[in-house]
């Protein structure tokens, strides 16, 4: 049985070998102020099919998780732990953003944006999600710190809509997604919470 | 007993009469880019005396948590139900923001820093202290979404973040505070969470 699970895993996620997508330098600037990033900052729930360029998805997961200098990063995280991985799905398969290379790490080769949309179809429309997720194994994440990377989530999601706000891009933080499917796809171990996902694409008139 | 209590609450809070700061409109722009921001941005844990001028507090509390539209904010939250809501505690006494007057409305009229810094001192130097609460009395915030407004919470930090990156700020968020000696001198009741608080000021080299 667990053989057939094995195989049937293996089946699902056919790419499982390490595809890399290394980025390019995260330092485009849209030139867009802080302050006219807040005021366009929204939720938008209707995407247009078409990619995200290189570029923009390395501006947009180094806004979000991404380092700013050597060992810390552009998110906040409590007692600077650092917990938070982010997976991106898109049509190509599911990756790892390695932060540090700069680079995306194919963890699974299928298509998991319905799996992150859920019940919520209008999400896997989006050409890339996002799943904002943390490891809270480490002992510090014991009460009264179990909620603590609720807090490194939420402050990436702000991120998130920050850098779409700035680069014409739509995205909508949710809460809810199919989190069983993702967790056995992406083959996350029972201590990985996967807090909030961002599908994010070019906007269309909703 | 309970007569002292509230005489010793009276005495301790004599401001409550509403004294309300209306602030100058948050339309101050830095002219610094999100990118830079987003490079600019770290906790800083060492602050000048300085107080921030009322064009500066206005900027950043509506970039927190004010309105960029008429009935929705700089700060993504939850189900949109906008329940954060801010406290500023400074040397005056302790304000909570109006988003919608861009106001700030005593609610104390003591200096309630030392009690945000709790056993960090350091966190009491700043001018201003930011603390982030919600009230979760709404029945929407059952399990699963009891742990909702922390996550609103850290997108609140992540703003406050941007905005002292681009205006030249030192902050740094904290998950400790002296929540009981809070919430009797803000007399908020059991169903108001205090999640986090920012120091913020202008920095001295650490």
């Amino acid at each position: 049985m667990t053989f057939h699970i094995a195989i049937l895993a293996a089946a699902m996620c056919a790419a499982a070998a390490e595809d890399v997508i290394k980025l390019p330098a995260p330092d485009a600037d849209s030139g867009v102020t802080v302050t006219q990033a807040f005021k366009a900052r929204r939720s938008q729930r209707a995407f247009a099919e078409a990619e995200l360029s290189q570029a923009e998805l390395s501006g947009l997961l180094w806004a979000a998780n991404g380092f700013n200098r050597p060992d810390k990063r552009t998110n906040a995280t409590g007692m600077n732990k650092q917990t938070i991985v982010l997976y991106v799905c898109m049509k190509s398969g599911a990756y790892r953003y390695d932060a540090k290379a700069n680079a995306l790490v194919k963890v699974c080769g299928d298509d998991l944006r319905g799996a992150v949309a859920g019940h919520q179809p209008f999400a896997a429309k989006a050409p890339v999600s996002i799943v904002i997720a943390a490891d809270v194994s480490d002992p510090v994440y014991k009460a009264p710190w179990d909620t603590l990377t609720h807090y490194d989530a939420g402050i990436v999601s702000g991120n998130i809509y920050l850098y779409c706000a700035a680069n014409g891009l739509a995205t909508v933080c949710r809460g809810s997604m199919d989190r069983d499917a993702l967790k056995k796809a992406l083959r996350l171990p029972d201590t990985v919470r996967l807090h909030l996902n961002h599908p994010v694409g070019r906007p269309v008139a909703e």
